[in-house]
């Protein structure tokens, strides 16, 4: 058996998410049975199921996901993208890159930071090229406030606030490494870093800092916000269809 | 009568192209019915066909597509914006802004320049969150190599060896402001400005500089190719899903 490390880009809206579920196809599942399709050499044994850095809701895209997969049949790193993406070809998934890794890399628990995109398209029109891949806001957003507000969430702190019911987290203390607010076009770029989040933790925090850039709160609001640790203080959660897993670190 | 000129955007996927035609969806139709809807002053009268300032083909997208309309009934530019996408919301198009003027305005005569982009994939793995928005190219482009064969269709020249059988333009002659490629992580957009373009010329050029950026032909070749006069000897149109009309000069 070799373990792989994959990088795969897939499209969020045709996904019930990254995990298999009962219902719904999820990205997991679609990859798994790439992967036992490819790995033919001992059908009759139970595959393991492919790890990702991060679980991804429904609707969340990934750019640059790390996945690890174990095969038992040896192959070039090329042959193997290429021959996982032929067996993807119908679902709007795709692997970009393997590397073999260690037998006790794990994609989830060996990850020491994740990267997330939250894109936001901000003008008068409706989104028509970018259509389910941003969260289409009308109202003009002042990137400066947002940043300002941002800056408060930076460092460790209790997210109480940002963490959304069902989160698995043992402790809603994290770190926050970067969120940083750019804007590109009439899109707005919300780039988030952390070693991990917690649940909803991204499109809450973007659904509160766009209350920010409406001018509902100052900025130093955001330091309340966070002391309440009450998930009701803060914005509202933003959709799913502007989030982007980016990367993450190893 | 007022004259306006708007700035659209469409998906090229979800159209036959800007054209309206005998059969299949076009961009004109969709947006002569919006207009019709919201200059609801003389129903009786027939409506004047919005004009634009590049007909686009079918798969074909605009990022920024200058339209002019009539309008019988007055309006606040920002009025006429949310009216007519408010009638457009089920289609893949968008009006992005609206401005009066002239009566004797017109998208396509009064056009004095023409952007296009072309984008091109270039990756092993097929296209997910770029789907119907990128060529996929697989085998990788030099893009050196590319610039250098595009530097020799600067200026004018006789474009018949990427001029599309059925194109309407009384000479071949054209002038070629633009052609600049760059690298976008893993695409390259193929950056194109004249002030106007023979039918099918950015495709077949993208189609001829993919064949240099392979390296099967060495860049001063592309004199030789223009030299010809001829259709056959340049490259295979690029797909109609990796262009972009960008924009225009009045």
């Amino acid at each position: 058996m070799s373990r792989w490390l994959l990088r795969v880009e897939y499209d969020g809206s045709a996904f019930c998410g990254w995990q298999r579920q009962q219902s719904g196809l999820a990205v997991q599942t679609v990859l798994a049975a790439a992967v036992k399709a490819v790995d033919y050499v001992d059908t009759t044994r139970e595959c393991s199921m492919p790890e990702s850095a991060g679980r991804t809701d429904s609707g969340v895209h990934a750019i640059a996901m790390p996945v690890h997969i174990d095969m038992q049949r040896p192959m070039e790193d090329f042959r193997l993208v290429a021959a996982l993406n032929a067996h993807l070809r119908p679902h709007k998934v795709a692997v970009l890159a393997a590397e073999a890794v260690a037998d006790d890399f794990h994609a989830r628990f060996s990850c020491k930071g994740r990267h997330y995109r939250y894109v936001i398209l901000n003008r008068m029109a409706p989104a028509i090229l970018a259509r389910e891949r941003v969260w289409h806001v009308h109202r003009p957003l002042d990137i400066r406030q947002m940043q300002e507000a941002a800056n408060y969430l930076l460092g460790q702190h209790d997210f109480s606030s940002f963490r959304a019911a069902g989160c698995q987290a043992a402790s809603p203390l994290k770190n926050l490494d970067r969120l940083h607010i750019s804007q590109q076009g009439d899109e707005i770029w919300i780039d988030a870093s952390a070693r991990s989040f917690l649940y909803h933790q991204v499109r809450n925090m973007v659904g509160t800092l766009a209350e920010f850039g409406v001018g509902k709160w100052q900025a130093e609001y955001m330091q309340e916000i966070l002391a309440m640790k009450n998930r009701h203080i803060a914005g509202a959660t933003a959709p799913a269809c502007g989030l982007y897993f980016a990367g993450a670190d190893y």
